[in-house]
């Protein structure tokens, strides 16, 4: 229906357009995506993308490249919009933005007065500036696909991240919802593993005092057994390293951690080596810098299943299926 | 900034219409809304809108009118699209949507594939129609406010039925989530309450003999104690009934029911009404007929609150104020 | 250009859309289209349209189904929306609203202050959901077609309904247009078939006491003659029976009605049933329950129009030149 | 709601909005908008717009301007079009379009395969250029209205030229549709003056030779009467003056036209001028050059009725009232 | 990707369109595009274009037709935009506008308060008629391409310019910008030719008497020298032929105008032939009517490289490569 | 006809917020904007903007903050971005940006292939986000404006500059053209001071040995003369500093620089502060930290102009006429 594929990535993470790339066996379409010394982004794509299926590939992240050099989430968002704009005005047949992690996702209520729903306004910048389909990993919440109008696509590490636990065969465990709006998603990870479900509860308490406190208290059963964190992200691990300090304090046995998205804000990287985790289990979806990697931490690959259902969005075959299997 | 308030009510729910106009001491515009004999709605405006401060108050929900004739959701949906097609071909200064329930308000994300978004689909109608703005009470989900690209006022009755129970001083008391998802939601009424939290979890488990079954959990303690079950609305009130006889199974003493929007399908009166909860409390969001009400059912008035914003939109004072009292 | 046809039909008028289907050799796509006891409408396609050039059947007209459940017009209007926004956010290659009738239609202009358009609302409602192109039969008006901004099909019954009465040879008739609005319509006719043209008119006159009335006469010559009634649709048949008993007083022979969209409102069936009418053509563009059919009515089948005009749609060939012959 | 009233006046027809610039006691707001030797037109206000409430009036219609020199519809299209864009530009804080005659009218629907709806096209170029409004004098077509989604107000000089006739106190007259199209306007014109109705219908007919004619017929009685041919614009008369001509052949007594727009391509002056017709009376929407006035043609003015429309609009008074009383 | 290629011709340059047709070896596809008597523009296509790739050659420039006939750059743009329409309307697959000449590209900033940005309206024009591409030559400003959100591809007529005078071997030479705006584009035209370049300024001065008059002079070296002027388009070529004058008062020896559109209004060709210019070089994207070319005047046809432009369009391969080499 | 008055800055320039604010007696309105750890922008408004005039001021450049913290010119638009939707969510009456600086400004067409208009799509995102109006300084191009189809004001600093350099009484003084691309710009700054002008004009040449070099030469005279340079922008100072060798090689005096917009990136500080000019002079639309001025810059303030801008188009006043006199 459309030219051939085109696939180019922007600087947030060449490491998994590679990967995807190579799952393909389509080469990456080299282009120029640089900022000049004013930091305005600049892109010439080095050859035509007429009437081609061309899928950009950028996480909405912070990143550092090969040289250490920061760019942060909104670095990256621009220069996902100022390709999209680039291939639109090269006269690209297709355009899908590949967004494996969607910075700001988790704006996406108006939960007090006078905030914004960045989320949807982010949504609306991709879809101005050109894209003809949406393509990511584990939103944050599902409803985040409604802020779209172009056709969506939403790939889960659901499977890949149950699949890597229940391989471990961790007996006498229990799945943790490690605050309170992680209970659904915990619940599905329980039911896939076939586990029972503990859910920690964060409360603001009233000191004797008069100031005010938070604490912690448990809803289900974890002593004495290994307990299984999953989230959707981990940021700066702040809550994680919290929970976890409070389940040993319930004499939990071993403790494991899953999340898709490790956006690993400063200082998760230290809390997560440090804290009484005894693995952490994360996708490729953002790139880590080396001094954010550690012993514990485990990589998971999303490029298989982007690559996969990038051929199936190109060639017209149903995405669902993949999932339904 | 506006032309005078000219407030219009649809068929769906014209006594919360008559309480909100008296509550603002601003009488009802006249109107004629009606069905032709080939069920297509029409709408005459019996004066002009031109420059006003148009408010259409309809909830998208079904309704019986004073002779029990039967209007779907879909209907009073078409009824307030078409009276804001007429407001706005009439020259209105601007149009908000008064919509105390929102329809469709659970479809809200793609939890398999090949379904629609009807939650995003029905804020793009209410667009298009011609709505300047959105007001509306308690979404299912906070999300829904970011498919509108107009401006939304959502208002809370959480103080309305959290106040009702609180004057109730319930002894030995528990907030329970009748299912995952309500957890969230359950555990703000139980903290507005200073009360614990139990969460009812609903499994698929497989029977010995290969077939599939469902079984019910609780997460927490409720053994003894008066429960008080909190959600957004109440449909058919299969999940509701199937949790309170679970809670009776656990020894609960009283269970108190509390939801914003009785949307009551059918046989939801019935089950309610021969149920063990103690008393059903809920609000006037959407208009019971008679068959529908019950002994133990309490109706709580949302026009006083929905008469407050629609004061303060038209005056351009705070909205947000309101609730950070 | 797109995939492969994908038809499917909504609940208003299954039989024609397989009828359709019969007649282009393409089996109807299965999808589970169903409203839940809150009447909320949903929808699940049962393959996926992935890239698919898709046709979505629904008159826009109340029907009954099989078991005698009642669909109002604005619950069949929503379940095209529904399933137009389905198979949107599915990835359709390209969405075609096949409405073979075109509820609303009549509400076309504003005859008098603050009313609606409500026929560009419901075009507008359309293309919101997602529709590409849109396929319809006999508009009320054929300026309707320019309420739409998305490529439109518009295939007449005319011939089909010209043919027919050619056919039966009637000697001495003459064409008569039923009121004043039916005489450009009915020139047209006349003109085809080779026959005279009379026009009856109604007129709002004062009596002697003060009070209003109304009051027909003819223009042209009926006494004597075999008269043939064509219209666009028969609503509640008011004023055609009216017609009829007046073409009848002057001396008229026999009468036959021809019209494209048998809306038949109550009590159109018994009205005709009981007219002096001889036959009364009608497509079937609207599906009719059995209490709605009577002795002297004929159903000329559309369905090999519009699969041809489908097929032509599809393969990109002039669906002009299909009524220039 | 919005700043003062500014009046600007294309080069189409000054003298109209001169007369209503009276009416109002409102100066015209002075600008330059003239053409280039390469005939791009070019506009300068003379005064800031900021804020205002802007009315632009100009007919799309040929004109000729005092040195004889000839605009055609289209460079009047776009003066208006440009003179939008300017306002808007300069921060306008509403914009209304007043366009006394809807040139392109009559293109309002698709009767033929591959031609355009011209009429929709030319709304949606006014509201391309920033048009918030929308005000005009007898549409050919209700349903034009429709092809807007700005706010439309539709004046009428269907009283003016009625009340002109009743006035004449004719006596034994019948209301004739010169041809078919024009019934249901005549029907209500007869309505209003309480008077019988013909109509002139024109057939194609096949001579015996084999080739094909046309043919008149009278539906109706005109024999020895004065005849009232109305109808809403008058082109180049071909078909006005074949009726006439006709009617005179069925021996009706004088014959008086009525017709709000007064189009009169060439060869309409010296046609009528020459023509049976007694009188014939037209309203100054479009501004007549001296070689197209004859004697027997009487021009009413619109501008009063205008002139109180945009007074209103601008106060946010009821429009619709104006033509109900 | 889509269907066949079908190339259309407006009026206002038939010729050109011949020749892209027969470079193309594509017959230019018949359609009845003419002015009514009202001057009211109509447009019937001869042959279906449902799915087809439909290119429509219109520059916006005036015309005059085979029989002297007048049609302004107005006319020429309405007759674009109704081709557009139709063409949209009968289901195009894709429509590219081909406007070798972009009238109203001049006024494309507000450089004085007060005044449109017509060349931006011109745009959302052609855009809101319906087209998916644009295709132009040699825009005024290069930022006009911003202008559009559609695909645009613009061609150049510089190599085929600075070819033909690289080709005449020109000794002792230098590129003259004729005024201060032409800076740019004649030092691009002086490196391709590798000639110095030298810049006619011209100022407002003010003179002893206190009136205020205008004075050339150069910046650079002329005398003796053979000068080539170089533009986008000559328009009433008042300020070419001062600029010519002044040079030969500085005693420069031949001069050569080159410019791509000759926009020629009154009196150009009478001044040009009169001028001290040895030859004016200009292409054919605008067609000159008999009067309006002379003895020194050479046309270069730009058809060759819009019909390559076209067929890689159509074909999806690179158009910047064509200018690469 | 909008609310009161409400100022807010984002973090890019809040010294020039501040003078904003004093100058127009209307303090700065609080709102938290800040990064998250992840880098993301959010935003809450301390107050009400519900109906009221809102302004934001934020300059699209890098910024250095109070502890010398970074944000690039991304993430100063997408905070301008996301204050923009707050206070659309808000329900602000109107919404301006005041963007003193346009970033990306410069990436206006498409010079080459397969580059972005980014200057066109940072329009469309501040468009998407939800201004109503646009307030800016000096473009780099005028055409830009026709890049936005909202209402836009550009206020320019040529009087500012042009003034000051007035008052400096510089005799036997040349405006110099750093390059061609200044040229018309550079001609007007020397007709407002009387001045002759010159342009350097940079060349690709090729070299003996076939390698490629650029050469500078200068177009009119400049030998012992004072020079004054002047552009929109400095930003490295690389051609700057060029240019003024280059004069100081070809006995050139003083060399004076000014410019709007002191992008001044690396190292543009130390270039300028160690460069022959005698004085640099700019405006402070944007915020310099310490390290990037020097004993040699001055800087003039625009906040009054923006001020006096801010005040009429809050009253509805011509801005137009400010810059007339």
């Amino acid at each position: 229906m459309y030219g051939e594929v085109a696939i180019f990535s922007g600087n947030a993470n060449p490491e998994l357009a590679q990967d995807i790339s190579q799952a393909l066996a389509v080469p990456l379409c080299p282009a120029d995506v640089f900022k000049f010394s004013n930091h305005n982004i600049f892109c010439r794509l080095q050859a035509s993308v007429r009437g081609k299926d061309v899928f950009i590939i950028q996480p909405i992240s912070n990143s550092w490249n090969k040289n250490g050099e920061f760019a942060s989430v909104n670095d990256n968002l621009m220069e996902l919009l100022i390709m999209i704009e680039t291939a639109k005005r090269d006269s690209a047949g297709r355009i899908s933005a590949v967004v494996p992690y969607y910075g700001y996702g988790r704006t996406d209520k108006k939960d007090q007065p006078r905030v914004p729903i960045t989320a949807r306004l982010v949504a609306d910048l991709i879809i101005t500036a050109g894209a003809d389909r949406f393509l990511t990993v584990d939103l944050h919440a599902g409803q985040v696909q409604g802020f779209f109008n172009i056709q969506v696509d939403e790939v889960t590490a659901f499977y890949l991240l149950s699949d890597y636990i229940r391989d471990k065969n961790i007996e006498n465990a229990v799945v943790v919802a490690g605050d309170i709006g992680a209970t659904k998603r915990s619940r599905n990870f329980a039911q896939a593993l076939n586990l029972p479900l503990a859910i920690i509860e964060k409360r603001r308490i009233q000191l004797e005092d008069g100031s005010r406190s938070e604490a912690l208290n448990i809803i289900g059963e974890v002593e004495g057994k290994n307990c299984i964190i999953y989230d959707d992200e981990i940021d700066t691990a702040g809550t994680m390293v919290q929970a976890m300090t409070y389940l040993k304090k319930q004499d939990a046995q071993d403790i494991y951690i899953c999340a898709t998205h490790p956006v690993f804000s400063d200082p998760a990287g230290q809390r997560l080596s440090q804290s009484p985790a005894k693995e952490v289990a994360v996708t490729n979806t953002i790139a880590l810098p080396p001094d954010k990697k550690f012993a514990k931490l485990t990589i998971l690959s999303i490029a298989p299943v982007l690559a996969e259902v990038i051929r199936r969005i190109h060639l017209g075959i149903s995405v669902g299926e993949l999932f339904n299997e």
